[in-house]
């Protein structure tokens, strides 16, 4: 029987299962609703370090650390490691890894990542190559905001449209062996450009990628929307949540209450002055491997569909005029095959 | 039989050939040793575009497109690409990719992009997940030079120790079917920090990296070094390529004529003013993809080892302290199994 069904989604073949996830958050997600399922909330935004920079990678090294120690294991234990970030070059992965000594493939997929991860680390094991493989990623506000916009110094004003990057992490660990939550579809995302140029528009330009990905995952498997408790994307926010649904239910697919976006839960939008919710990188993993993790864990969900969605740009691609392409990569998890 | 075998070398169980490669360069590059070896040389640095970081875009997806010309396969022929790049948040990859319309994995790994690719690729297909894959990148000297240094228009010195990086690409479609040359085994790199902090001397940082992953090989299958017809590193220059032939030879190991580096290869260091050679995502990519894969249809070599390095470093990682950690995947390349 084929892995690829359809036209691009992967069926594991065998199971591959989520045995230990860690989630670190920075003080305002530690404010936020799902203040209660991360594993660590940090008191100020330093982690004692020097720089935010050095925060992050610190922020990431933590949560891999406690990810390995909630599942029993040394990290000379792991076969690989697949992380990047929203740093330029990935810096906060490299220097978070380096001192692991395992193998490491180095991931750029915007705040599209911990998905990826997740999805070529399921792979890895279920083609042979592993037994047990650690996805992670992470994202700063502070070292964010800077590279990507403005000295926080500066102060500038954010328009509505814009979303708070989340200071988080998340780390899982699959593996070949394991009680489940099992990781049983993955369907890779394809490049989406809507022509959006807004840089602090950024759920309406990943929305489209979103869509296409859930439809195709929809199209290929032959599921239903009942099929699934829930539905989570990464970070849309407010915004693309809304845009997402309305293309969903263009196509005759309601969405309903069970979809539900990682950048609309992990702040409250009404008093934490976020605007559209969260986003980065660290948005989806932290929601994942706190939230979502623990809920299929305690039964609140059995199945659930992952879309992480990433925007593809630099701030020298929006000043050269050019647009902000979208992805998103989705990964079914279901606590029973 | 395990595919993972020793401690990190992966051996692929089905044939995985190498069915297309297509390499585009810069002029400087086409004034090269290796100038026949290319299939396109650009008269300029803009190919046609308006800037430097648009131009790198435009030579990888002509790079891209002109593998799948060689292939004989539309785009949509393919399963999936993976890519990745230099510039800031790897635009060059999801610009020059986002119309290909396929399922896209975006990497992170520096100079060593060019194997990291071509072994996810390698392994996707091995593990039954695809049927063929495009494992691409490339680099621009001049977006590279003012993203990581300076304007090009200021002029700066540069030391002995510094390498000048390719205007490149390389792309390369794998696939189940075809009749090689194949890739056999895949040493992933784990990331080593010699403690390098200078900037200009990444042939230093990178070599360690480059050691641990080639004694790891040969550890790990149980290979001589008189099994491969010629050994090549990515972009360790004049200077990493001695550190490295000092290191193997303290284990024993006498690398000798065999082994290249295709930052040594691609200029002449005697004349073009390239100080300890070339470097970039572009060096090994386009090496391997143009004079490598042409000599092995030659039959110039029947086994060669590429071991392609990257140094994960940031300008900011670097203003702020930190050391240069590198990474070396490697990919053994057989014309017959």
């Amino acid at each position: 029987m084929s892995k690829k069904i359809g036209g691009r989604t992967l069926r594991l073949a065998s199971p591959v299962s989520i045995i230990a996830s860690a989630s670190v958050v920075g003080s305002k997600e530690g404010e936020g609703p799902l203040k209660r399922c991360f594993d660590y909330i940090s008191q100020d935004s330093y982690f004692g370090e020097g720089t935010w920079e050095k925060a992050e990678s610190h922020m990431l090294k933590q949560c891999f650390t406690l990810c390995c120690d909630k599942a029993g294991l040394s990290p000379s234990q792991l076969d690989f490691t697949f992380s990047g970030d929203l740093l330029n070059q990935c810096v906060s992965s490299a220097f978070a890894l380096k001192d692991s000594g395992r193998p490491h493939f180095g991931l750029y997929g915007a705040c599209s990542t911990m998905v990826e991860s997740l999805a070529l680390a399921a792979m890895s094991i279920d083609g042979g190559f592993a037994d047990k493989v650690c996805a992670l990623t992470g994202s700063h506000f502070c070292s964010a905001e800077r590279q990507y916009r403005f000295p926080l110094e500066y102060g500038g004003q954010r328009p509505p449209t814009s979303q708070w990057t989340v200071t988080g992490a998340g780390a899982a660990i699959v593996s070949a062996q394991g009680q489940g939550p099992y990781i049983t579809y993955v369907t890779p995302g394809i490049i989406v450009d809507a022509g959006i140029k807004d840089a602090n528009n950024m759920g309406s330009a990943m929305a489209p990628a979103a869509f296409e990905t859930l439809k195709a995952h929809f199209n290929d498997t032959g599921r239903s929307l009942d099929y699934y408790d829930a539905v989570f994307t990464g970070d849309l926010g407010a915004m693309g949540h809304d845009i997402l649904q309305k293309l969903m239910g263009d196509e005759g697919m309601d969405l309903g209450p069970r979809y539900m976006d990682c950048g609309v839960l992990i702040f409250d939008l009404n008093t934490q002055d976020v605007h559209c919710g969260g986003s980065g990188c660290g948005c989806c993993a932290s929601v994942l491997c706190g939230h979502i993790l623990k809920g299929m864990a305690k039964g609140t969900w059995n199945r659930v569909l992952v879309a992480a969605t990433g925007a593809l740009m630099s701030p020298t691609s929006c000043q050269q005029g050019g647009s902000i392409p979208g992805i998103c990569h989705a990964v079914a998890i279901e606590r029973e095959l």
